[in-house]
């Protein structure tokens, strides 16, 4: 590379990375992937036949399985999708066949904010454009198969208000489902951040108008929050989904019962829509190494990781196969090791727990960031008394992934701001605790800056002691798993339950496969408990449950501890401004 | 082919030419594309880079150009697809190297009620299924698009109202746009049959609520009525997009001037959403010529045909190249006329007129057709009375293709309940008009039943008359080139304005662009005239124009006479009931 990404925004060292890529199917042949087995999208992006790989392969060891996981993040984000990808690339230049597992990003947060979720300087995934936006259409197919859902069930509300038993049955070959319009729980997704539709009415009808829906009140979320694609994210095969597909509950009836997208016979369609979308995409790192790409759940409401068969497929194609859990250990890592393993079937060999200087000093007291705006003076100046206050919370973090039984390496992404006594400071308090760390300087050194990582990865890999343990057992009752996480994971004193999440809970728990069901929080990222502004490692605080949701499909209880925005906003500065196209060459210029 | 068109459905027929299909590499090859100029999208469908093509081919002479366009048709439809398909495989058996260009579907019809765009019988475009649903992400990126610029509109909406003039430059670096929101015309899209979404309110407030949009009427569109669409298909190339990008008008200001996606500045990274959409998809014939799928912008409002990019590449790679003008001659070839062509700068060689027998019996007074029902006797039993009656339409329709100045064949469409009485008594009113006509068996024999029809098309374009002339001249105005389509098109006697049409084209006249505005009539396709009931050729009517809208990125006044709804509905017994996958291969069935 000749740019200097001090200098350069990301999209311009990814372009200058793009002139010397691979293509995709060189890319593959390496990987050891047959040419039937990789469906080509343009010259440098592709798909894997995952069914056939798997076959193939039953038989192959799998690699060694990372799992990248952070501290409490500051509202800037502490570089968990770049310490991914550079870890990758240190891999590979230790000889290991590597490769990485990461979401797509969706269109609302990459056109309203934050830009590129490819990892940052010398430490992304290309090509960039088309990844951040169309990519292979998966999210778009996400979006379809949901919204036909919606078509079926707002158009037969219609048609059931509009003809009586017999001519509806006579018309429509099918018995009434006698909905309830009001409990009508899921709405429409589109994937930018439009909060103009997070509350809508729609169907409004006109004197006489029978043809017009039916009207009631609904919301759009944004794509990426949709339960189709946690289904996608979970789901261990084309079958798998095929039955998942029809057990999405949509409304109740008037009996309180389920209408599902079976009772619509929409879950064929559905599925028809997605027959691409179950397989997982991939590209590769500014260095070549290849990098799956598959599904986008949004962290909020669902497991906020890439998918099972991305792990799977990588497993049986790396010696070292990496991927990224969303959002903080407590939240991300959590699901990672009581949910996505429980689906997969696969244990993780390691886990990197990513800290930064800047959030250390954060949880030690420093003032608030915001986006946007300059960085106060504290994050720019050595303060070795903030650092070493900060790292209760990295300690918090380290004992959660040793709860799990399995082996931590705690990363210092390394800020160039950053000076040595502050990094020593962290790396004395680390090992004082036992831990092994690692001060890794990818974002501006790429794979050769990630050397000291990817040995201390490969040396926990191959000598720690690893007993992979899930927390609770799924036969005991939901609440119970809750307060287990509550208490053993997040550090509470206990839970709340709300009447209504208790009540909801109850019911939940009456289901003959109460114990199928999987528990998965929604709760803030920005601090271990549910208040957002409290720091560090908060104490004597209880967990506060209001709710909790079903998604059939997906097979999740989700408890709801904390405001779930489904549909964030646009900001009145967005990042959408800065983006063009150059007409020559079809280059998009502008995502950072 | 083993299996019989009579009794299997299109989706099977489909699956059995797929077995054999030509690898997309092979069908780029044998078109003479070098292997940069095309982008695979898995085995069997691929863009085509039509900036390098056109550059490299641009001293290359083009080859026959042929338009197929159709009588007023039956609610059933008389296979001008089937046609075009048909066309092109028989032209390949008389050793030309033939390509057709058509529309790719909305995921609306495909999904309500008419399955497959594909063609039909032995005259389809294969691969079926993803050819019907995602494709390559076209319809998806124009949806993306279009939403993103609504986005942009409805959160700077809140924005300006949330903040005083200081606060909001100083926050968004941008002056107050001042947007009137009671004249707000653009809705959102999404591209399915959803009429819940036809009258919406968005942005609903709640007390103290800031952030949550602005409340307002709004509506949305099926994708493909999206102007956006309609830009891509009349675009010449990816700079011509980019202008006209920020052309668009979503709303007025409080002054009645109009507030611009360029206002908005999300013209460039709507742009960048396209950047793959403006290639030409590139899938082939059941019997492997090469087909071009390109944009599919809506009839009912748009130009309703394929784009003006697939045909410039068309002509170039191919010595025949077919292309589809939707619904009939006195809307779909007018616009090919004096629209399409002007943009592009092509002139045909040739225009095929589609007719059935059914539909001429129907122009001739059989009893009413409708989807799904039985055919009523007059139908399947011979009536040459009926047929003879009906043919007035076809001859009318072969009126405005001779006005045009380009040869024309007529195609009778042949169904095997037609007797060869019926086919002899259109063929001898055709030849005493001086008409060229071919029976045509592509439906169910392929290309080999389409020999007679494609010597027709040939024996046209080598020895007829040509003489292109547009119907009017740019420079008349608005109101006067509405009149001749009227007269000189449909047959009405005049044209009456209602005051809101009248108000709006005199202002529309006054823009120093008037004369590059091209004129795109909406009305129904199911008569000559205004009045969907009324068939054959009515006489003694005015048409009858209520509205004229504005779209400035596609460049087009669109006068308004006839009902004009962007979004269809689903029906209470829709096509995707049928619709499901195998688990096992991935294979979609019940699109029909």
């Amino acid at each position: 590379m000749t740019l200097d990404p001090t200098r350069h925004p990301d999209w311009q060292l990814a372009q200058e990375a793009e002139s010397h890529m691979k293509p995709i199917l060189t890319l593959a042949a390496e990987m050891g992937l047959e040419s039937s087995e990789i469906l080509p999208y343009g010259h440098y992006m592709g798909k894997i036949e995952q069914q056939a790989v798997l076959q193939r392969l039953a038989d192959k060891p799998d690699g060694l399985y990372i799992d990248v996981t952070a501290i409490t993040p500051t509202p800037l984000g502490e570089g968990k999708s770049t310490t991914t990808i550079g870890l990758v690339q240190g891999l590979a230049r230790r000889g290991l066949r590597s490769s990485a597992a990461i979401r797509q990003p969706s269109g609302g947060p990459t056109m309203g904010m934050k830009g590129s979720a490819a990892g940052g300087g010398l430490s992304q995934c290309i090509p960039l454009a088309p990844y951040s936006l169309n990519f292979t259409g998966d999210i778009h197919a996400v979006g379809a198969a949901h919204n036909l859902a919606m078509t079926a069930l707002t158009s037969r509300m219609q048609h059931e208000r509009n003809y009586d038993d017999a001519t509806l049955e006579r018309l429509s070959g099918m018995r009434r489902l006698n909905i309830d319009p009001t409990r009508v729980n899921t709405g429409w997704v589109v994937d930018f951040c439009a909060q103009a539709l997070r509350h809508v009415v729609i169907g409004i009808e006109g004197e006489g108008r029978r043809n017009d829906g039916f009207m009631m009140r609904s919301h759009f979320d944004i794509t990426v929050a949709s339960e189709v694609m946690s289904i996608l994210s979970v789901a261990r095969d084309l079958r798998d989904l095929r039955q998942r597909m029809g057990r999405m509950v949509l409304a109740l009836d008037r009996d309180g019962k389920p209408v599902t997208t079976a009772d619509l016979q929409v879950d064929g369609a559905m599925t028809a829509w997605l027959v691409e979308a179950v397989k997982p995409n991939l590209i590769q790192t500014m260095e070549g190494q290849p990098v799956l790409v598959h599904t986008g759940p949004f962290g909020n409401i669902a497991l906020g990781q890439s998918s099972v068969i991305a792990d799977r497929v990588g497993l049986k194609l790396s010696e070292a196969h990496v991927t990224e859990s969303g959002f903080a250990a407590e939240m991300g890592y959590e699901k990672f090791w009581n949910l996505k393993c429980r689906y997969s079937g696969l244990t993780p060999d390691a886990a990197v727990l990513v800290a930064t200087v800047r959030a250390l000093k954060y949880h030690g007291g420093a003032p608030q960031l915001r986006p946007g705006q300059p960085l106060p003076e504290a994050y720019t100046h050595e303060d070795l008394a903030l650092v070493e206050a900060g790292c209760v919370n990295l300690l918090h973090h380290l004992g959660i992934v040793r709860r799990s039984g399995v082996p931590a390496v705690v990363c210092l992404n390394r800020f160039h701001t950053d000076t040595q006594a502050e990094l020593d400071t962290v790396r004395r308090i680390c090992e004082k605790a036992g831990a092994r760390v690692a001060v890794s300087d990818h974002w501006a050194r790429g794979g050769e800056g990630a050397l000291e990582l990817a040995d201390a990865v490969l040396d926990a890999c191959r000598t720690d002691r690893r007993a992979f343990r899930p927390l609770y057992d799924w036969n005991l009752p939901l609440r119970e798993r809750i307060v287990r996480i509550a208490r053993e994971v997040y550090g509470a004193d206990g839970v709340d339950f709300e009447p209504l999440a208790a009540q909801r809970l109850a019911a939940l728990q009456e289901r003959p496969d109460a114990a199928e069901l999987g528990v998965c929080m929604v709760k803030t990222q920005y601090s271990l408990s549910d208040d957002p502004s409290r720091r560090g490692v908060p104490a004597s605080w209880r967990l506060h449950v209001r709710d909790a949701l079903l998604f059939g499909g997906a097979g999740l209880v989700v408890p709801v501890a904390g405001d779930i925005s489904l549909m964030p906003g646009t900001g009145s500065r967005p990042g959408f401004r800065n983006i063009d196209v150059d007409v020559e060459t079809g280059q998009v210029s502008g995502l950072f």
